[in-house]
């Protein structure tokens, strides 16, 4: 039996047995035979007639700690009463709170901060609208907003359950680029709806991340939004996927000595990652791509197509490929997966592709090809998983391109923004430190949202501070403002 | 010329000055013939040529220290440039901001708080969606939603200019109750689209805290959203007003030894506070109110009034009392005013209340009647300033209100909830404290949130933590719980 390492499936159990500690050392014994670790033993209670022990141990996976939990069961004088696991622990009460930065401790501090002092300044921005970024939270917000509809690769599971993993980006803002960011989960799943709610949302924040919002409607939603907002809307999904796949495919190719836009590109998935990712690669200057979706091989001159399919057909396949997904990989140099586990066989990239082919995995959990088999043939293998080298994550690019637009107090994403923070996060890795197993940086580099921010900004006009590396604190400080120059007015006397 | 006391007029003036430190010396004693009173000077920058100085300085109010900075300018060598005061730093930027509750340090720490281990959290939760209370921050949440219809005494400034009132609404509901709250300000003041914004946003909130939302769209909007959400919707301008003008009008009652069912009451202001005042104190048992607006007594025979005043009229007003406020008055025991300055004259009280009268002046910024004047001619006199005694202020009542709720996760907000919550605040003045100009407890008074949340909850299950005074914590810890009994399963095996 494998053994286990501690993990995210690590579970604390709590038993009742007879007060008798001989039998809490066979329950780490049972535990240990069956492949699992124990961390951690705490008595909880302990009574005359009884001991209340939790004891957290480490499993494989689910099913592993399951059945360890049911080998503690039959230990003699062992009751298991709970069982709970690090990770709902961890969850308990959610992820983020609201913090005042403001001292609330005499009637004069409330004078300031609330009644009557916080009507001058509210009287000063409704005078003056843009200053709403300074005096208020705008200029440092933005919504997480979802609609439930295609929660990481779980599906329609609607904004309740969306909570907790809009709290996690809520709370990798702030880590990462010192955002404070606020979960939006709507309550409704039609584009009219959600367009609407963001609409009147948006004057307290200062950009809205959409995210997890099933296609074709998150295309709608997010075109209708940039149209109307002014400020900068930008789908996680899309953009920062495709952020982080140029970003990649930059040094992949670097490595190898191949040029973006000589190579042939297949991209399997024509979903929201999808689209945005062929376009934002042809944007950077790729002109060879060919896409696939559930029903193949999508091509200009396929009248079945859906609108958004179509627009995509129309800008891809140059040479007209039709058939399955074996036809688009004869001789190309990249494939790269949004789509489903398991369906690149390895011998196709032995058989198919070009020399040195480039294999990007990014299906979540579980990829098109296991990085490891895929690696028997690929020169270069990136997946979405952190248990290989190559991990494909958009903590990468959301943190710093918030950053970056707030910062500028931008209005707008463009697609010259995101190239730009593409090679950003490619160039944090330097030429001494490619190789084909690091073609990009780690989530906690040091230098990656400041180098994206920067390029979001384009005008150098960002964040100065340092990052934070493997502290907790945000991997971003914000510029030092002088605040008698940012809040004082010249006199007109 | 009346001196300043350092207050919510203080300013720091930044000048340019030569290089002779002589000038500061002029500065300061100008500011002194001046009346204004120097706190700080501070050198902020120093040159050969020239000396950049702060000046902070305290005035009575802001014309006084518009001509404070006029003195400085006369200053012989003296440049102002920059003016800006202590109000408005202390906005740079906002007043809250958001907390990561978790670590965030290792590829661990994401993989538990994010993908993939959030995963089966939020399935969790989609199988059991009542598990979002517990699993998420829904629990803890406040929405605090404005249109910016109706800001403080400022009127209708939009959803921008309402966010400092918002956000510094979040920051008392975070010092006060612990709860995390956050400014939804709504570009839209149509009823229907308000309604659908909150409904929409409502699955990551554990209750709505409407504000600052004109009458008469505020009375629709809050029935309609308590009708169709599963939590508690609060419209603090009605409510939170009510729950305090009854607190004190228990006590006022108790120290002159009369009855609410026996006493007269005229309410002159028919708006949100008023009638939720009206209401409360009928539903506490109050028999004899008469009702003023801007256009006279509210009368069940006047079929001029619009909707929500004729349904108040007949509820109010049994002796057919018509006329001008001193028909009102005559023989009243209490007068509550939540409508304009300056309209009830001192006399007045002498010579139309009953005897031992009772005056709360509740308009804001400037009273129906100055306190003080009241006070010559009545026996109990409140207002909603800080700078006299019996200050009627919600923040004695809804972080209570708020904090009962969440804690007991209440769906709905009763009338009987406010008359306890009322209650709870009276009772927090001991007997022996109670006098005159005691009459409701300081919004510092340690035990008000939780005497509130105790009596909302009504049946014990609440917090139990004690008051934090003065200190810039949360004046309400949230009872400890066990987290392994919190989240753990029972085994089903």
């Amino acid at each position: 039996m494998a053994a286990a390492t501690p993990s995210s499936y690590s579970i604390t159990v709590r038993l009742h047995t007879a007060p008798d500690h001989a039998v809490v050392g066979q329950v780490a014994t049972v535990i240990a035979q069956q492949g699992g670790i124990v961390t951690a033993i705490d008595v909880a209670d302990s009574r005359h007639d009884r001991l209340v022990v939790d004891v957290t141990c480490s499993g494989i996976d689910a099913s592993h700690t399951d059945q360890l939990v049911a080998a503690v069961e039959e230990v003699e004088g062992v009751k298991v009463h709970k069982v709970s696991d690090r990770t709902f622990l961890l969850h308990l009460g959610g992820k983020i709170e609201v913090k005042s930065k403001v001292p609330l401790r005499t009637r004069d501090d409330l004078s300031m901060a609330y009644t009557p002092g916080v009507g001058r300044v509210s009287m000063a921005i409704a005078k003056q609208p843009e200053d709403a970024r300074r005096l208020t939270i705008k200029g440092n917000t933005v919504a997480v907003v979802t609609d439930g509809s295609a929660v990481l690769g779980l599906g329609n599971i609607g904004p309740e359950a969306a909570m907790p993993v809009m709290e996690g980006k809520a709370a990798l803002f702030k880590r990462f680029a010192d955002i404070d960011a606020w979960p939006i989960c709507l309550a409704s799943q039609d584009p009219d709806e959600i367009v609407r709610a963001v609409e009147m949302i948006a004057p307290g924040f200062g950009g809205i991340n959409l995210e997890d919002i099933a296609a074709p409607q998150c295309f709608e939603i997010e075109r209708r939004l940039r149209e109307s907002l002014d400020i900068p809307v930008f789908h996680d999904d899309q953009h920062g996927t495709a952020i982080v796949v140029l970003a990649a495919l930059r040094n992949a190719l670097r490595v190898l000595g191949k040029e973006l836009d000589t190579a042939r590109l297949v991209v399997s998935g024509a979903g929201a990652a999808g689209s945005a990712i062929v376009t934002l690669l042809m944007a950077a200057g790729a002109k060879d791509v060919v896409m696939y979706d559930r029903e193949g091989c999508l091509s200009a001159d396929d009248d079945s197509l859906p609108p958004a399919k179509l627009e995509l057909a129309q800008r891809t396949n140059p040479r007209r490929v039709r058939g399955d997904l074996t036809a688009g990989l004869e001789g190309a140099d990249v494939f790269i997966g949004v789509s489903a586990p398991g369906i690149l066989k390895a011998e196709w990239i032995r058989d198919h592709m070009a020399s040195d082919p480039i294999v990007f995995a990014l299906a979540n959990p579980d990829p098109e090809i296991d990085p490891a088999e895929a690696a028997q043939y690929a020169a270069v293998v990136a997946s979405g998983r952190s248990d290989y080298p190559n991990q494909i994550n958009n903590v990468l690019a959301f943190p710093g391109v918030f950053r970056g637009l707030l910062d500028a107090g931008a209005e707008d994403v463009t697609i010259e923004m995101l190239i730009r923070a593409a090679d950003a996060i490619a160039g944090v890795v330097t030429d001494e430190e490619l190789n084909r197993s690091y073609i990009i940086p780690s989530v906690f580099h040091a230098d990656v949202t400041d180098a994206v921010a920067t390029a979001i900004a384009g005008d150098g006009k960002t964040t100065t501070g340092s990052g934070a590396g493997g502290s907790d604190g945000p991997a971003v400080t914000r510029p030092a403002v002088d605040p008698i120059e940012e809040v004082g007015t010249t006199p007109t006397a």
